[in-house]
């Protein structure tokens, strides 16, 4: 398997666990170290994996279930260093309905004993566009 | 002169090319390929130092008079990849006055031929807190 393709995967079990709400999972996705940063739409950097743990369980504990799909993957790789571009699109279920929202994310890896581990975690909000929103012409 | 600080001294490059409102600081900045990636706050990715070159002139060009601070920066070096977690302020000096916002950005740099070149920004709407927002005991 290339290193993009082990990249590649490695990104999609961050989504995987995010689609779970399963901090176990998390945990075999991220490098677990002091040095880990993850920035939540809108918000503040989070340093250290303890903390990003601490809010990722708070995101799964969430009453409303998301659903995360990620796309449009563009990949480098690096020696033992690899980032990932690419779109999310969140679906969010809550008791009055089906809300979505888009961000654009770049996530970076780092190789550690063969395994590819998520040391960065960057998603910033961008415009959601819906079907209503379409130009007539292709709607 | 250590990794770090060449990597703190490339970052702080970005920052006064943009405080200079100069594309040609710009490209001394960047990796300059297609490989290039630039987010900018609420926005999309950018692909391609091309197409990221002309998005910093329009920014550039704007009659709005810009400066941003970066502070706070977190950085890694891993062989010849280095990022770096900042949070920027920004002020605007607009007709009416003065506006500000804060960003929290991850940058990305590629040592290649012994200088460290940007290879991803990535800058994304965080709070700003006014004096103003204070809690009154500490204001």
């Amino acid at each position: 398997m290339s290193d993009e393709q082990m990249v590649r995967e490695a990104n999609e079990r961050f989504y995987r666990a995010m689609n779970a709400a399963d901090v176990g999972q998390m945990d075999e996705v991220w490098a677990g170290d002091a040095t880990a940063v993850c920035v939540h739409p809108g918000r503040e950097a989070i340093f250290g994996y303890e903390r990003i743990r601490e809010s990722f369980a708070v995101i799964f504990s969430a009453e409303n279930s998301m659903s995360i799909v990620a796309s449009n993957e563009h990949i480098r790789v690096q020696q033992d260093i690899a980032w990932v571009a690419c779109t999310e699109t969140i679906s969010i279920m809550m008791e009055d309905g089906l809300d979505a929202a888009a961000a654009q994310a770049t996530n970076i890896f780092q190789r550690t004993e063969g395994a590819w581990r998520m040391v960065v975690h960057h998603a910033s909000p961008i415009p959601f566009t819906t079907q209503d929103d379409w130009p007539d012409m292709i709607n």
